[in-house]
């Protein structure tokens, strides 16, 4: 897509309260004007372009400002302390309620996205907001990088986005080395916020045991889980 | 357990409905208690054991006939054709409200369990069974000899029969070289027959997409499904 369609895309998702994604095309947009604004010798014309480049950079940055308040205030409505070696804590089990219809846009901070293990719990919880939220169009997810294998990481991120593009769902990963956090951000207003983030099951042994495909039969390490009620974002 | 044990228990599963694993230790009991009479030498003491052997031979034999009249008769509640690379045909979606907490007992037909896919199905069944089917004691499975790597085939299913033990559940494995059919028997009076069996969902590809835990996002192979509702069995 060119600037043009991309800041059209950008402003339509704006206005149907879809902003994440709005906020990712502002950027990529901003950055297309950015070079072209570079090649550009007519002064009247680079004046409009600028124009407009800041335009976009406050309202993405309005946004920024928005989602951050958001995460930061609202009220605690459920705590689940997981015990050590505990069953029945599938990503179903313990916040599939709050991954209703409502959820147009989610917001998933995840440090750890490096071992297979993990990417296979990002899938389950993909598999888990795709089945219940009927109106989901964009996940953005945020990740450390790989520093032994960044190539392959992209790689199987690059497959997962493509799964869900095929299901009309645009996920953008964006990847920063001193992300420490763990959060689940839903645009219905529902925080998720878990101590090990995504990865708090133990592996099953031996192999073929119940648990292959349904977490709530596997065991899980230490971890609280907090569920945080804000007002929805968009 | 020795011969008395094992009848004491068959006795009392019995009793309680459980006629399959009843049917299951009749089996065993009679077994070692051949091999006991062989041994034996005061004719007034082989006599008794082998009226003993003989009504066991026959408690055993009435529980076969009424399991096998019972998957004969009925009639048929749901017809489900999946077609061909079509999705939500997860052993949950298709029948899983059958598996309710009456049932106690299920008998599972099911060829071929040779490969790593198709001991994956049968944990995906044992999950859902184990789930919804609070009440259930007993599976009996009956499959086919793996004629390439049998000891393989009997390491695997150990672990899951293990894995199962320790839910209070008993898997007894029959091995039969001829079994082509597929059915599922739970004792609560439903009967479930795919024509394919368990293994009618097609491999994700690649590796990483929505599927790897939830089957509703597999693309099917086509097959149909028949449940038949018959009165329950014990």
């Amino acid at each position: 897509m060119n600037a043009k369609d991309i800041l059209i895309k950008a402003v339509q998702c704006d206005k149907e309260g879809r902003i994440l994604e709005a906020q990712s095309l502002y950027q990529d947009g901003i950055q297309i004007l950015m070079d072209v604004v570079a090649d550009e010798t007519d002064a009247a014309k680079k004046k409009v372009y600028y124009e407009r480049i800041k335009e976009y950079i406050d309202r993405a940055e309005q946004i920024k400002i928005r989602v951050q308040k958001h995460a930061e205030t609202g009220e605690i409505v459920a705590n689940i302390p997981i015990d050590e070696n505990s069953c029945g804590h599938s990503y179903r089990s313990l916040f599939g309620k709050y991954l209703n219809t409502d959820v147009k846009e989610i917001l998933l901070d995840e440090p750890y996205l490096t071992e297979r293990y993990q990417f296979q719990n990002l899938l389950a919880f993909a598999e888990l907001a795709v089945k219940q939220s009927k109106n989901l169009k964009y996940i953005r997810l945020i990740t450390k990088p790989d520093s032994k294998n960044p190539d392959g990481q992209a790689a199987i991120l690059k497959q997962i986005k493509d799964d869900l593009a095929k299901r009309e769902i645009t996920l953008t990963i964006k990847y920063e080395p001193s992300l420490h956090d763990r959060k689940i951000v839903l645009s219905n207003g529902y925080i998720i916020k878990i101590g090990r983030g995504l990865h708090f099951f133990k592996a099953i042994s031996p192999l073929y045991s119940l648990g292959l495909c349904d977490y709530d039969f596997r065991k899980c390490l230490q971890t609280d889980v907090d569920i945080w009620r804000t007002k929805n974002f968009s």
